[in-house]
């Protein structure tokens, strides 16, 4: 299995169409212009003395990298001047051995010594950056400095185990070197890649600080045996991406089965509606099975696009609609609640709950609780989102496609065309809006389409016929006939209420609102009343609404409030009162102001 | 309006009578066993050189006085011998201006200079002991001591002006002052008193420390003009008792409107069902309106029980049955879950919800996330909830009678008999096990009974004849005929449903379960199942099961619990099947080890 790249798929229409141009027309230059700001592409040039923070590489990897997937499309001068004089400098100020880090190279006695600084992070970063910049500009350059860097790494990993430490304090590096090795077709990279994997809790590492234990830093027992997702989410996903990838290029069992069993954990114990993951800001981790409070989540916007990266490589492991499901639900929510709906602001973290009221709750005292911000900020001391963002949504492309043998897998309804070794597709669809999907395919024998875990119903029109189809592990397979065949898929997409698992103590009682792989949220400045209590009706009356000012259907619900009461507790049932709630997409909440938000009613 | 004091009332029988017994028995001694293991009443001895801690003193003073309590129904030497000793220790090593304090006097240049050290609240203990130990002892000089000490305050405070700061940090002696004044009928102690209250909140105090703001300490307003019960809770409540007690001395009607604001924005606002209040360990403080979090719920032992001296007090400011209910709701939960049934372990803060599991959250990191502790423990480093105890169920006897004229009031129903001033009353009750009371009277006009704001159906008997009433603020008023009079309440008790106002997030679509002043919990080492999401029945099917390992009803109720599914999110309703929920008085929880535990379901 394959997944179609970037270069050879165009989205041409719809909602990604419309994100995609935000993303290219301002969230790119948004963030160039804060990193700016914050000396974040002055680390690179060293006759500036200032030490830069340890990941401020891996930053403007991360921006250079979406910036890759957006040049795919129409290239851009003016930026890949601006990257190449960066990838100047790295040449002019590496050391000779073919090191590079802005922060270390400044303080030369360091290197390789802290675990906990992203040293390989970093690295693994800018190997992204350097093969797509290669792959779309031909430019070698760059891929050739990685090259040695990674040989360096090599050397002193495998060769030389000369580090104070034996793998990364913060994964990444793992999935990087495979993408160097599909470009360069070096094995010592993939062999690099599988040497830090496999010695992952195996060797007795220093813990990387202090503030975290062997499980942040998902060192506490050999990856193999690994069977929960524990830890810091981000670097856990990444971590488990390269691990799929490992498990896939060695056809290794046992990896594979440990990637399958995290996964496992994941989306059916320790996810978040959303596709967030990491519940606790503490370690900015995953804690334990069904703990997923609203109002305390974290939900990193990094974790929950890592998240989509593991699923994404699992499905070339085993087909299986779960995957692509769960890539739709970041997609949609999750990931790009990250930005504001002008492309400019950003949030870290992505609660399901924002109750503003309680960053008054320490009037008594200077020593406050923490909760999460209400209100997207244009820049983060921490601002590991932002590129990822940009990253995610340039090359979005590739999990619309993928294909084996002479099987074209449709994995996303995107409006789109792609044209590859004899397949020739066009989809046309307003997905999310409706669930209607117009596909017009040659060239491949079959073509599978996934049933969402949100569709109820989904009817199937084979060249004017419908087509009566049985589902395997969530997939459609349909034989196609030769030459030009016409298929209309048509989803029906209900507003519909989902329950949680009852172990998830902070959903007692309550429901979320989806209509397709939309989640829905509700927020203050919709509604003049109370969103505590409220109750649904068993038949769900609701009608779509355009809200322009957000450019999607907002729901209006017909719901039952409870009448606010003086006294503090009473023996009387709650007296009722009819409203009409109005709901938006979860991925467009805090984009008018600070208010109260709410995802489980 | 006066209360009938412990010396003239017999607790005979019933609950409070084995709580009495126990803590004679085991509390008095437990305590004094943990206080001489931790230096306690080594502090006294100025040949041992250890600088004690800042509130050592107020521990030692609140334990002598709950001894008192006890001395008014059985003198006891030994105990004597070991209190007069510390007295002795008090007069050897006050200096010569009558100043005592164990901290300060080794730290002689501090004096009066650190507002937030708990120096004038010491002083209100001691004040409060010394006049409790006079009165049942009949020995002086503890009080005589006590005497010298508050007139050198006052020259300080009201003469000199000459402390670094103008009023209490930690509140306290406002109420002991008038009590001194009550038993002195000097003039002075109840002007030091309003001194201190006429000036906090007007005075331009330095903050206590840079951990609390104004609001924590009640001086964001003069007393006069605050609405709202603001900052910590115990000081918080300490005040408004000596609020209270200054505008009946003075009959203030701007102090008594204030007093009833605050009270009102208590017991409508901010108030545990259990009584319990301060919502956040943060600054142990009051938060904001109807924020009254169930498992970071703080509710300290200590603050239940000044919220139970208030409201005693706001009873003498009006005769309304809402005080001596929310006296009852302390007693029978906030207040008695602090200790654990064999009267040994304590509770500083009582929490509506225990959730284990949630203390192994922090797996992935060594940085932790507050939770309450989940067993009681025998030692505290800041230990003023025991003493509190001690002193609160030892003088329990002065809440169940007050009479003002001629009328005799029984604001809390507890099986006893009073001789006071020609009136001659037994009360035989097994509350709260019924609702069933029976009492002889003579020797008063009437008798005014409380109908508890639980009982949905009170019928009284007078002299076998049934007695037609009306309500006058919650109080029933009886005329009784010369001599003995009988009277029988009959107070149905049957399990209620309470819902709380849907303005507290934490308890959406939740209710509570009562019977009679008794709050319920379920815990899980009673329950097989998940305490998540369960649904009462519309109409409740329950019966009670004696425990006598608890000493307490159980109940055991018919309820719904959602089958577990093993998907996190579902689109079909919860599938329910039929369990018995037992459930247990919340003041017997965590006395069967570390297990979840719910009020609200």
């Amino acid at each position: 299995m394959q997944y179609i790249k970037t270069k050879h798929v165009d989205i041409t229409d719809g909602f990604w169409r419309k994100r995609q141009k935000i993303n290219k027309e301002v969230t790119v230059k948004a963030v160039q212009d804060r990193f700016l700001e914050t000396g974040r592409f002055d680390a690179f040039d060293f006759t500036i003395d200032k030490i830069p923070h340890i990941f401020y590489d891996s930053d403007v990897a991360k921006w250079i990298e979406g910036i890759c997937y957006i040049l795919y499309k129409e290239r851009n001068p003016q930026l890949e001047a601006f990257i190449d004089h960066i990838i100047d400098l790295i040449e002019k100020n590496r050391s000779e051995d073919g090191y590079y880090n802005s922060h270390f190279l400044r303080k030369p006695d360091e290197r390789w010594k802290h675990r906990s600084d992203h040293e390989l992070y970093c690295a693994g970063h800018l190997i992204e950056a350097a093969v797509e910049y290669y792959k779309v500009t031909g430019k070698n350059k760059f891929l050739r400095l990685m090259e040695d860097y990674a040989d360096y790494i090599y050397r002193i990993f495998v060769v030389e185990e000369s580090a104070a430490f034996k793998t990364p304090g913060h994964e990444e590096i793992e999935l990087a070197l495979v993408k160097l090795y599909d470009i360069t077709k070096e094995e010592k990279y993939l062999k690099l890649s599988k040497h830090f994997i496999d010695k992952r809790g195996v060797e007795d590492e220093p813990w990387i600080t202090s503030n975290y234990n062997k499980y942040n830093t998902q060192d506490f027992l050999p990856v193999r045996e690994q069977k929960t997702a524990e830890g810091h989410s981000v670097r856990a996903c990444y971590l488990y991406s390269g691990m799929a990838d490992i498990a896939r290029k060695y056809n290794d069992k046992q990896l594979t089965d440990a990637c399958k069993a995290i996964f496992s954990n994941i989306v059916n114990k320790r996810m978040y509606i959303t596709g967030g993951i990491g519940s606790s800001h503490l370690g900015e981790a995953f804690t334990l099975d069904y703990d997923l409070p609203n109002t305390k989540g974290y939900s990193e916007t990094c974790a929950a696009i890592a998240l989509a990266f593991f699923s994404q490589r699992m499905f070339l492991l085993e087909k299986n609609s779960v995957y692509a499901d769960t890539v739709e639900r970041v997609m949609y929510n999750g990931m790009l609640s990250g930005v504001s709906l002008d492309g400019k602001a950003f949030f870290y973290e992505n609660p399901l709950e924002l109750q503003p009221v309680l960053n008054n709750r320490n009037v008594s005292t200077v020593l406050t609780e923490r909760n999460p911000i209400t209100q997207r900020k244009e820049v983060f001391s921490c601002s590991c989102c932002p590129p990822n963002v940009i990253r995610f949504i340039g090359a979005l492309n590739e999990y619309i496609y993928s294909y084996e043998q002479d099987i074209l897998f449709i994995n996303q309804y995107i409006s789109s065309t792609t044209e590859y070794e004899g397949i020739k597709a066009e989809m046309r669809t307003d997905f999310p809006d409706s669930g209607l999907v117009d596909i017009k395919i040659s060239g491949a024998g079959k073509i599978a389409v996934r049933k969402p875990y949100w569709s109820t119903d989904l009817k199937i029109i084979l060249n004017d016929e419908e087509y009566e189809y049985s589902l395997e592990k969530g997939y459609v397979y349909i034989n196609l006939k030769k030459g030009e065949n016409n298929l209309k898929i048509d989803m029906s997409m209900p507003v519909l209420l989902v329950k949680s698992n009852p172990k998830i103590l902070d959903n007692s009682h309550k429901s979320a609102v989806i209509r397709g792989p939309l989640v829905y949220c509700a927020e203050g400045i919709d509604n003049d009343f109370s969103l505590n209590s409220i109750l649904f009706n068993k038949d769900l009356h609701y009608h779509l609404v355009k809200s322009d000012k957000l450019d999607a259907n907002m729901l209006e619900i017909d719901v039952d409030i409870p009448i606010s009461m003086n006294e503090l507790y009473s023996f009387n049932a709650y007296k009722y009162e009819k409203k009409k709630l109005r709901m938006i997409p979860y991925y467009c909440f805090a984009n008018r102001g600070e208010t109260e938000m709410r995802v489980w009613l």
